[in-house]
């Protein structure tokens, strides 16, 4: 019984399911679990191992028994190819399949028409689902595994009509309002979703009035079945006999990781002559960073612990489907923060641990780890290559110079754009699973496929 | 007998080698081809894919069954890790195993002794070897594996002291002279090497007098056995109990491919309001393009067609190691030509597929293909993310945007300096290998252990 007694031990959902039938019942189920790192392409990754683990380091990740890339496939609302993905149409792909334009939510380009997800054919079929973000649970990501809308902005009932983002509008959901016939907002579709562990930020999405009514989008997920939490203590000890809504933050959850108080990547400043020409006069160049702790994390659940929550409340006789976002990996490069985005991608190993062990004691559960599309960051060198010619030589976008604790310098440049965000890349990004996948994962696919071999390995 | 006279019909060697027992040997050795595309990263890889086969599509490269990473390392002359890589430095740990310095040929760092190479090894034990790339012999990638000096621009007697470009002093190798008691230039090591096949660009590197010699390099070649020749013609009928030496351009080959009209990547050009502030204003953006074949390319011998002669030449009962870089990937790109990366990537891919014909015919060839480090091109989004905001978001770098033949339009960002050439990134590499490899290559690995896997696959 040592092999039971080490799965009580572990995972709670067991004791409480006392029949050794059930428990060899759990012992069978196939579940998957989709582990996405949002902008966590090649470069990401490297930097990361440099930092944590040196360059001649391992992450989890690397020692994952598949290895392959994904690629990344969108369209225009005409179906011509788009060479650079959103994280809404990315995320479709790998809901559901099907390939959409950047900016819809699991429906489809040109029709606007729903795209049934995996945790809606899941469901269906009996088995359990959970999603868990660091993003709000209304976010991009996890939106398009369980809500039906055509713009990713649309995330709560306030935000349908006429959406603006910094005074500029971005667009339109009218026509999905409730009123008009369609799902509603994405708080509101998740909130009366089957869905049985909601985990992440975003807590302001549901705080407002649902479509017209007096309750709010929480109150509709409490009539609905779920029972609601917004803190780490709360979360653990929530009763397991009713959904689990769990919102950590107004919006995104803080990240872990800063760079040194608080700096991002900067702008190298040229002398007053090099403006005249690049090849002569200096440039003073960022001063090197270390990484620190982001104050604003302390008491945030990490992903890892929303991780390991979600599968003991997902692990069941009949199979589960858990998708799991580091969401900020993303959301950090674009704001030029190779720490954040650093942290996160730590956030994202320590979940890909969680997942293994899991694995480890239920053998029928597939993992694939994951990325969305590109990111901005690349690493650079902290000396140019043509540093002997004796003029400055530098980046025009932004650069971060990082000490890593292995004692060097490691240069990470943002340079897509000069906007407040950088812009993704059209990349093809990595692909990882545990010993279920070899044979069913191939080593080069294109996203939907991710969705068909989710499918295909529940027997749905 | 259908086997052998396919074979036969493939490879001339097969035809001379008359007797059975030696076809038999032949079909038994044990071969390593090394491909390796300079600077060929996912970018790149995404780049040349969308164009080529278009997004959906597969380049030889992603059907092959091993895939997976290469962790690029390099270290200071004292020993720190240094992030980012270049060809010599990393052509030397492919080559020989040990992490060395950057610019550094098949010698320590700090020590500046030299380091054993594969070629060596393997011709020392009595199998054929081979080198082809499309750049000059000399350069850092095919020197790695046959010299040794300090500084990858001492490439012919006359640039060992004082070594300039553009007028800038860039090393020195005076003390790797012969008259030092060094090995002299890179052009004077390959001409007195063994190995079997050397084909490529670097004409004038062998056109001057050797040290203290009236004789030129190319004499010394001779003198050492080899055939000299300089037209894809010449290469095709060279004899072939001689040793083999092409340079079929003064220095890199022509590519294949370039932008239209000779186009390269461009400045997007902001309005002068922009100048004031960035969200007013307007941005003219570079006309799209499509690439067309370079002129200068006629009569220059493909990388295939070199690859094809090698393998002939090669293939024998003993084994055999070559090495076929395609370099210009990486020069391209550092000049800002995707055109240029995007069909000498074309040109490499056709290099694999000559490999896969012949491993298929010798069943004991272990293929590998990979890169020596990541470049600066980045797809980035034709439409901004941010379009909506209604503001001019561009790059303050260099932008293509290239019209693919399925019909769409796919930005390429070079942003990583200012200066004449782009420098290159630090992030893990691709890694392919064929069915010989699965099991033998591991789909993570640190550069060094490519010449580990190779030397114990040859038995050496």
């Amino acid at each position: 019984m040592s092999v039971l007694k080490s799965l009580a031990a572990s995972f709670s959902a067991i004791a409480l399911l006392a029949t050794p039938a059930l428990v060899a019942a759990q012992l069978e189920a196939r579940n998957v679990i989709l582990i996405i790192g949002d902008g966590m392409d090649d470069q990401q990754i490297t930097i990361a191992r440099n930092y944590l683990a040196g360059a001649r380091g391992r992450l989890s990740l690397d020692q994952m028994p598949l290895r392959g890339v994904s690629q990344v496939l969108t369209v225009s609302e005409h179906g011509t190819p788009v060479y650079v993905a959103d994280s809404a149409n990315s995320a479709t792909a790998l809901a559901t399949g099907q390939v959409t334009s950047r900016g819809r939510i699991a429906t489809s380009a040109g029709e606007d028409k729903p795209i049934t997800s995996i945790i809606e054919i899941a469901e269906a079929a009996g088995l359990k689902t959970g999603l868990v973000s660091t993003a709000s649970v209304t976010d991009a990501t996890p939106a398009a595994f369980v809500a039906h809308i055509n713009a990713r902005f649309c995330e709560n009932p306030e935000a349908m009509k006429d959406v603006t983002f910094s005074g500029i509008r971005v667009g339109d959901c009218s026509h999905h309002l409730k009123a008009a016939g369609g799902l509603g907002s994405i708080s509101e579709q998740i909130a009366v979703s089957g869905v049985d562990v909601v985990l992440g930020g975003g807590l302001t999405h549901f705080e407002v009035p649902a479509e017209n009514s007096s309750d709010t989008v929480i109150q509709v997920a409490e009539a609905n079945g779920f029972h609601v939490v917004t803190t780490a203590g709360d979360m653990a000890s929530a009763p397991k006999d009713k959904k689990l809504l769990g919102l950590f933050s107004p919006n995104t959850l803080p990240v872990r990781w800063q760079g040194e108080n608080g700096r991002t990547a900067e702008k190298p400043e040229p002398s007053w002559a090099n403006h005249i020409t690049q090849y002569i006069g200096s440039v003073k160049m960022p001063d090197p960073m270390v990484c620190e702790p982001n104050p604003d994390y302390a008491g945030t659940p990490s992903l890892k612990q929303m991780t390991d929550v979600a599968l003991d409340r997902l692990s069941n006789d009949r199979g589960f489907f858990l998708m799991i976002e580091s969401a900020s990996i993303d959301k950090q490069s674009h704001e030029r923060k190779p720490c954040g985005s650093i942290g996160e991608l730590a956030q994202l190993n320590e979940a890909v641990d969680s997942a293994l062990a899991y694995a480890k004691l239920f053998p029928n559960t597939l993992i694939i780890v994951t990325a969305d599309h590109g990111q901005a960051a690349q690493l650079i060198p902290e000396e140019s290559l043509f540093a002997a010619f004796g003029v400055p030589v530098f980046t025009r976008g932004r650069l971060a110079r990082i000490k890593t604790p292995e004692g060097a310098i490691m240069g990470v440049n943002y340079a897509t754009n000069d906007f407040i965000m950088e812009e993704h890349t059209g990349v093809n990004v990595p692909l990882f699973s545990n010993a279920v996948g070899v044979g069913l994962v191939p080593n080069m696919l294109v996203q939907p496929q991710i969705f068909e071999i989710t499918r295909d390995y529940l027997g749905l």
